[in-house]
């Protein structure tokens, strides 16, 4: 059977390159006589991998020297409250509000600390992300400022990388890590988990500059602190192998792309189809996010109606084109155009609204 | 090429069958159209595996209708530290020494209260776990009594349930769950890493009593708190799809094995071969556990030098058997002998020693 087009907004769609590998490593990895589930964590072929994973990731993301990568557990959630755990320490942070997941990384930081929510975009439903400053000068002995590089639910990104002035800046960037050129140096941290853009569900990409570890609390239990993962160069435990493998081959294949400005490119090309489709529909279709703060991962829009989105998404099955259900939080309809979504399943996303505002949709 | 036998300690050895399922399943996952890892968690298809999963390990284990199973994240080395944090609450503990994994655990639970060591074979190199009772009649107002019920590097088992008197009872099952008849009803706490006997790393499987979450603390981060978790049924963010799959694959393959009682007999079997042929050597094979401990397991012996244990790992690498040496803590030499480890390669383990033995080990 032919694959659909997977508009999933994560886990989502992966490289058919990729893929057909992966299927090949579960019998063989790395001619060692067994696959890639049954080898050890610490044997050398392994390391290799977690060692080349990270050396892509440093090419792809203009990391410095200064700073580490690790592969841990537990998905972006953990890092909502491991990081205040370990930095904020009573404290004080400050937090840009721009959807649901600042909202519960606020929750989980305000146990450790003075939390200022110093923007948000809750009353608007937060159909946008802040302008550069918008939010003011942080208060004094702010010790980080945090937010969420693209949301997911709302449909609406950062395009520029905030100015934290003296404070560190923390991003999650789970949903758009690696989707276009990143000056990386300028985060203190990143963190995000890799079921977007960079292979399955079960591993968290964490990077973090060396000096933050002299501010952390190392008193607590041994797998919530940085400095033991560094240590072990993230096989303290036995990690997601299957997931780190994934990331390895995965920007082996974003190399093989062009790099973060090929892949940009691409991916910016087709969010602006489909945002022009839906501004071209004479109001058919409305977009859900603020023009300058529209996401390129995650492309929100409606009908105008919950029964005019519900019978879209039902026709969009039929037609093969899946995932297109808005989060159940704000409704309507959302096409993630990630990495790995090719341009064939932008071009039927396109003949699909199309005939849909021409003939069916309008039954 | 063919594939090796496996002995490895864990990620270890999968049975073909299943990781045939898993190629055909990363390309294609149920009719949906997309891969096992591009579905969302959240889907109907996902969900079923979650019910499906749960039901055959509810099945297998003889769990009661007040026992819940949850697939978390972060290894048991998380559980070494997230149940006492729950459940200790700066009260009193009883942990059964066997070596480097309750070494950790205990470790991570001193710093929520008071723990008892109430038996320890640190003293013998542990070879040895106690007989049952051993540790002599816990403290009054000891919540719990915790021990490792199959010890990877020391190749030690219990081959009984500890009797925790009226204190709860946790067991760390990671590397021996699912590989005999168990009265699961017996545990208000069970959990282990799959990555032994279940599937690849990555999901973690705790059981536990409904009762105990009505103890725990309810201030904790979220992703910390068992009672999220449970009330999410393991969908509270995003697990470890693929390793969730991969246990209600494996769980169906025990069945058709014939359930634990028979699984349970062939791996005593597994266990009794190569016992016997260390015990027939004339003591050119020393095995390290006390008789009594035995693991059916994690077989540990020596050829009684380093010298001689490097060279045969090095010829048995050379002859296809692979993952032969012993934890780097111990040293040592280890046949790792899971669920899906097959006869042929007991046979080919067998054969090995025997011709090592006579010939090669005494060059």
């Amino acid at each position: 059977m032919s694959r659909a087009h997977n508009f999933g907004a994560g886990p989502g769609v992966l490289p058919e390159p990729v893929l057909a590998e992966a299927q090949a490593a579960l019998w063989e990895f790395d001619d060692t006589g067994m696959g890639l589930l049954e080898i050890s964590h610490r044997a050398a072929a392994f390391e290799a991998v977690v060692a080349s994973a990270k050396a892509r990731l440093a090419e792809l993301m203009n990391l410095g020297p200064d700073q580490e990568i690790l592969f841990l557990h537990g998905g972006a959630r953990t890092q909502f409250f491991q990081l205040p755990m370990s930095l904020l320490r009573g404290g004080r942070a400050a937090y840009l509000d721009t959807g649901v997941w600042t909202e519960a990384a606020i929750e989980e930081a305000r146990r450790f600390g003075t939390v200022d929510v110093v923007w948000s975009s809750a009353a608007s439903g937060w159909d946008a992300v802040p302008r550069q400053g918008a939010w003011g000068p942080l208060e004094e002995g702010t010790k980080y400022l945090y937010y969420c590089a693209n949301n997911t639910v709302a449909g609406t990104e950062f395009d520029y990388v905030p100015d934290p002035g003296n404070a560190w800046l923390i991003a999650d960037i789970s949903s758009n890590l690696l989707s276009a050129p990143i000056d990386g140096r300028r985060f203190d941290v990143m963190f995000g988990g890799i079921q977007k853009n960079l292979g399955p569900a079960g591993v968290t990409l964490v990077i973090l500059k060396r000096h933050l570890l002299d501010e952390m609390d190392r008193e607590l239990p041994s797998m919530l602190r940085y400095d033991v993962h560094v240590k072990h160069n993230s096989l303290y435990n036995t990690p997601c192998t299957f997931g780190i493998w994934f990331v390895e081959r995965m920007t082996a294949w974003l190399q093989a792309q062009g790099g973060l400005v090929a892949v940009g490119e691409r991916n910016a090309a087709k969010a602006a189809r489909v945002y022009a489709a839906i501004d071209a529909s004479d109001g058919f279709y409305q977009g859900r996010a603020q023009v300058p703060s529209r996401s390129r991962m995650n492309v929100t829009f409606s009908t105008g109606s919950a029964e005019g989105d519900a019978a879209f998404v039902a026709a969009a099955r039929d037609a093969g084109l899946v995932g297109l259900k808005g989060h159940k939080r704000l409704g309507g309809l959302r096409a993630s155009l990630y990495n790995a979504l090719p341009d064939a399943s932008v071009d039927a996303l396109l003949t699909f609204m199309e005939d849909w505002r021409r003939g069916a949709g309008r039954h």
